[in-house]
């Protein structure tokens, strides 16, 4: 049997409040927040997981990311509540791939999607080719918590 | 004769010097720092061509992003003396895509390319669909200021 | 009965989580982030007064920072949970006067302290000398929620 | 004769741009950003007197602030070029103490002014009683530039 057989996508939402200081004067949030948003509801993802990014870092590994993107289809205002959905596409080599999606809370309109990758390297930046075990047992712990058919058949 | 013909694709470049506040904590800049970077490289360009952005908002146009992309090479630290060039693809629409390479100034060396595409839209919102005549002028001349071969011909 | 009688000090609550992006390269949060995160709470007070910033700006006011300060204790870092509490000290004259702690939430040990002083302006940018009745009813009600006499006696 | 006397006042000036990014919904430059020009100012000071942060870090020491304080007098808007001057008060003790104008420049108005105090640490956080003697010669170096009068005697 394969050990190191892919967890499905895992999926988690996060949810935050525009601050005044994430406009600019079109009276808009600024296009980078929503980047920043990722980036915070990924960590949310990846703590929900087991994953201390502290303690990875602690450990020696990093998460550069080599690639964004983003698209911005209605804009967000300030004080609006924004649900941002998550969803990380588990690989066997140490790379992790999310994509996003922001909702204005009460309307549901869908404000913008985006995607990253990250890679991980060890403290000198030398790119690692697997995730390490630490982590795949994350992964697979949290598709233990989805219905067996789920977990149990490749993605 | 064709008015409308398009001027050819315009560049220009972009120092800057990496601030403190733009790292992180893994010693190198925060991903989103580059999108401000190229955004600011942008409005120089423009300002070069003779559009002054704060004017044409007052005169009712807005320029909202609708999608940018990042590719992260190496990373740029704390200190590092930035030179970003940045291209305007000239359209007939009313729409503008840009492209982007920073480079260590030093070293020379590639740190990230990215990519904008920002539309024009009214005050209220609505999209325009052709390049107001100001905008149009402004590319013509810029145009104008490259030798004749380059600026007489299509793209 | 003096009608423009001032209501006691109120203070709130607000928690956030830091994000990767608030770090730099010292590997603790930059500095001007608690300012962002002393704003934050500060909407977050006023909004639990009923105060909305938004409409509160429709009608024309805006509310342009005059003075910031901050000391600092000790660093906050990725991921810490910290608890702010801001308390706003009522005044007649069209003027906010806030102050701020923030604490990491797990170990309540206190981070950093700040102030802020906030005016009143017309959309032309002109100071108002009273707080607008809307803003003062606000206040009123906040202060009947509590007590009796700290409602009616003069602070 | 005293070799640890104090240099006097150390001032520079350093010009910059209003980036797009940096402006809020009212208009006008976010609060914070300030904070962050005065500390790109304070690093250029540092450099002009031939002190390397990236360096000083590497060696072990760190710069941790510990006060800030902003007065806002007039708006910056986006496109505005702004002059910060910035003033270094040196003591023989572990700490930095500066003070900052920001300016308009095309019209000279004083927009805001603000200072900061910055103490020294070894990597571990500890606190150090006395500049260390790079960093004086640093300082005196800077004084000798001085005319000998200004230079040699005490401020």
């Amino acid at each position: 049997m394969n050990e190191r057989r892919l967890p499905p996508a895992i999926e988690c939402r996060h949810r935050l409040k525009v601050r005044y200081g994430e406009t600019d004067q079109m009276g808009i949030v600024y296009h980078t927040n929503y980047l920043v948003w990722f980036h915070e509801a990924r960590d949310a993802l990846l703590s929900a997981l087991g994953m201390d990014i502290v303690s990875l870092e602690q450990e020696g590994y990093r998460f550069p990311l080599v690639d964004v993107g983003c698209r911005y289809l209605h804009p967000a205002r300030y004080g609006d509540e924004i649900d941002i959905r998550v969803r990380l596409l588990p690989e066997l080599v140490a790379r992790m791939q999310f994509d996003f999606e922001a909702r204005n809370r009460r309307t549901a309109r869908l404000l913008s999607t985006g995607s990253c990758l990250s890679v991980m390297t060890d403290r000198s930046g030398r790119l690692l080719l697997r995730l390490p075990e630490t982590i795949l047992t994350c992964l697979r712990r949290a598709a233990g918590n989805l219905p067996v058919d789920a977990a149990g058949s490749p993605p």
